[in-house]
């Protein structure tokens, strides 16, 4: 599974990702589907690391988006699967966490 | 919010942040309560990132736990909070996935 | 929003709500989509609740499933919108919990 | 394992189990640990139903609770856990759903 490259999800959002490196760390882009009608949404830069290739051939990932311009951090889990006709798809699930201002206000701050 | 340093949770996890470097990112390792009772389960490296303390007292940060000799990953999302004391406390939630081995057995992969 | 009818996810999970009473309470049944690969997979029985329809447009909802023949109990929390079309869409997160031993398994129940 | 009674969290909140019935199904109220620093928090209603307790001694539950002037609702699984000494204890998850304005919004609805 070659995680590089360009990828949409079903809400329209979009992942780009361009460097992966041999140890499995790669770095890239993300546009959340809600862009669309906000223009004050950009792409922020997004960190991740894959599982190592070399031994699963469907390996599983996480990678995280510092949001610019917003306190907000979102960690991403998922697996990269090949289909029978060789295609790639990604499953991921998320967090995405706003800043508290105090551990009282911690119970509502992910999503 | 300093990360650095030895920490433990309520259920007997311990997480020992080693490296903190200037753009906030870290490493270090994490042993789950479970350890206790099952022999099997090693101290696990862990690598993530912290919001940039410049700007915010009560940083978010996340981590991923890639668990030894398991297809296992972990990835925390979460916040330092600073007591009326000064006391650090970290509040985090997670989600933890096992590779499936095909997207039709991914509904039951991340707990 | 009318919730009583046949509903079919995106991964092939079939549910039926079969009563809808005026105070909101809904029941019927539930099959996983994975039933196609395993025979051992039967039809659930559902139980849940809608908000009022009377107050909003496009209510939230929540039911349960609990599993035949095995110790699992699944939430599901969802909201139903109408389209532009007039065409009725579910969007619903859940949570599934697998019976443990004792509370030190707790933390790997839920998925 | 008994859900009568009255319980509350490390966070404050409060759950108050005052009807179970044979069936399992059960009703009573909520109230969360922030209502102590905002008057407008009410007391909410929850229903839910518990595990046939005859088939298990630590049987697993749901409730649903339905805010009070918000358009908010939680739903909790869980499951009752009793210790050496007798004594019960509960661990619960939760989602909860703040209705949206349509389904393009519906990504951030769900804690």
């Amino acid at each position: 599974c070659l995680l590089s490259g360009s990828w949409r999800s079903d809400t329209g959002c979009r992942m780009v990702v361009s460097i992966l490196s041999k140890d499995g760390r790669f770095s890239g882009s993300y546009l959340p589907g809600s862009a669309a009608s906000d223009p004050q949404i950009l792409t922020s830069p997004l960190e991740g690391s894959q599982q190592d290739t070399g031994l699963v051939p469907q390996p599983t990932f996480s990678f995280t988006v510092h949001w610019r311009l917003r306190a907000r951090t979102t960690a991403f889990l998922g697996q990269c699967y090949v289909g029978t006709n060789g295609e790639e798809t990604l499953h991921a699930l998320w967090l995405m966490r706003e800043a508290a201002d105090s551990s009282a206000e911690d119970w509502k701050a992910t999503r």
